[in-house]
């Protein structure tokens, strides 16, 4: 079976019968592949943010499952059973925010019980074509997606992001970074402004490098800038990627987007949220129910080694916020785009 | 002539005629004291950033003023006064946004000029002398408008405060962390929460070391964080300090200022700008005049010798930006409270 290919930024590949992933935590100092080979490494690598945006971990844990199918093919029927439910479980509590993680767990799950009269090999090669479907859907969905948002921009448009919805969240192509990237392939003037988007600074490392690579103009600022290139008339629209939309249109992404709405909607500048149906969740009624993972204190008190806080300081560290619907100008799916999201136009959207 | 002594954190010191200062580039894992004997060494210290936050400029101007004066004392008079232009035009040009530099050179100017008849030495005696009072005349200062602002927060207040306006960027005691200071010391049970601010990190660096230094409960979050925690309820009153109000009441302050002012108004938690008489700037109209400081790319891109931005990226570092004056719920200088600040109140203010 030939894995799909991936675009020019492989954050994910298929190779010799393992998962390799970008190690993003050393992104861009260093280009370097961490390989895979079980649901729980797997699900280590995306706890500890080897691989990190939404679709990016739901493709990461539906190769996960297919990992532990593959190790456990030749067990008897009881043992790759129970292989498979841990596996199941161990990379279900890996992260608890973003939809796609267990959206494509249920994708899986549903595969391999729809096998359960097969011998474990052939469920284990089921479930692998299966991964490897999800993969490549998720580039086809950011390539639709991303023709859509793109019309919403104009020629010159000066966008800015927060954290990274790009290749590097995605199969490929990304799904902010798709509208982007969508839009300067149709021959728009795109220039993208980068919040830097602490602590994992997922834009200065990981959105400025994606940018860089395809010669797309981006500029860097640090998160609390965003007002002022507001108010200075330097943006012309926001496009975000998310972890999960509330039936209601509530939308939970990285932290600090919120704010970037807030101040969005202050100054007139439209605020598009890129998401794949995937990211969708119509089993939770609204933002208030969605699970935020707040994550190690070291994370906010530096940056990987370099400890620059006072000692002895107490330390939030929520991952992501929740941006109310009546914020988002648009919602950007493969499907078409979504104005002024709420229930009934998600439940129509659902209906496809 | 005894030099006034300062509160708990001395940040800057005259010693054995010489200007000390904490060198805050390196806080807190080192407390170290860099020495100046000129006025342009220590217009280096402001431009470098050893020293910062608007009223300690101002102190640190001054003393650069004396200093220059104590250098040429043995000189003809024209080279002193040569010598004393230079040292203004030097410390004048050292940073453009915090007007408490313009107003101490323009008192130091003045009394200068008054001593015209003497020789030099005794205006530098003089000058010595004044720049003593400048600094004595701060600490006073924030002691009064700390306890203006003490009784705005109620008992058990969660304050948010952005970047450092504590005894660090004065010359001792704080405007908005003074506030802090006198609310607890009038027995008031306050609780802190510091955004990190970005790129220079002041809070995770100064004010969390100040707050813990003094067992104040204090919690570091990133500049991202501040709405959520506004959005769950965590924050009762946001303190901050200023480097420059218009005469129409717009408040310039560190970057990032003008998005938490945004996001508390859309929750309605009130907003405090703690601001000493001599950072009220007449002679600025409104926000828009007041010249906003770019600072180098170099502290986007990374923080000190940790570099992680993507290479070739571009970057903006504006290192202030402006907040209007109906988002301020009230300025509090050590005249008191003016709520709801716009010309007409800082003009009666300015009268006394």
């Amino acid at each position: 079976m030939t894995p799909p290919s991936a675009t020019r930024v492989e954050t994910l590949r298929w190779s010799a019968g393992r998962l390799e992933m970008i190690d993003q935590r050393v992104l861009p100092a260093q280009l370097r592949y961490l390989s895979y080979d079980s649901a729980e490494s797997v699900a280590t690598g995306i706890r500890d943010m080897v691989v990190r945006g939404a679709p990016a971990i739901g493709c990461a844990a539906a190769y996960g499952v297919a990992l532990e199918a593959l190790r456990h093919r030749h067990a008897p029927g009881t043992e790759f059973s129970r292989a498979m439910q841990r596996g199941f479980e161990v990379l279900a509590a890996s992260r608890p925010t973003a939809v796609n993680l267990f959206w494509a767990l249920r994708r899986m799950r549903l595969q391999w019980e729809s096998l359960a009269a097969y011998p474990a090999s052939a469920q284990a090669d089921a479930l692998l074509a299966q991964a490897h479907e999800i993969f490549a859907e998720d580039i086809r969905t950011n390539r639709a997606l991303g023709e859509h948002g793109a019309a919403l921009l104009a020629d010159g448009a000066r966008v800015l992001t927060h954290c990274n919805a790009g290749a590097l969240a995605t199969a490929g192509h990304g799904t902010a970074l798709g509208v982007i990237r969508s839009a300067v392939e149709a021959g728009k003037r795109i220039s993208v402004i980068a919040d830097e988007t602490r602590p994992f600074l997922q834009g200065a490392r990981l959105t400025a490098w994606e940018m860089v690579q395809e010669g797309i103009p981006v500029t860097l600022i640090t998160d609390n800038m965003a007002g002022f290139m507001m108010s200075r008339g330097e943006v012309d629209a926001v496009v975000v990627g998310t972890d999960r939309v509330a039936a209601n249109g509530d939308v939970a992404n990285k932290i600090g987007t919120y704010m970037v709405a807030v101040l969005a909607r202050r100054h007139g500048i439209p605020f598009y949220v890129a998401c794949p149906m995937s990211t969708i969740d119509m089993q939770v009624a609204d933002g208030a129910a969605i699970p935020i993972e707040e994550r190690p204190a070291r994370e906010v008190t530096g940056f990987r080694d370099d400890q620059w806080a006072a000692a002895g300081v107490a330390v939030r560290n929520p991952s992501f916020d929740v941006t109310p619907a009546e914020l988002v100008t648009a919602l950007v799916t493969e499907r078409g785009v979504v104005h002024r999201p709420d229930r009934e136009r998600l439940e129509a959207l659902a209906r496809g």
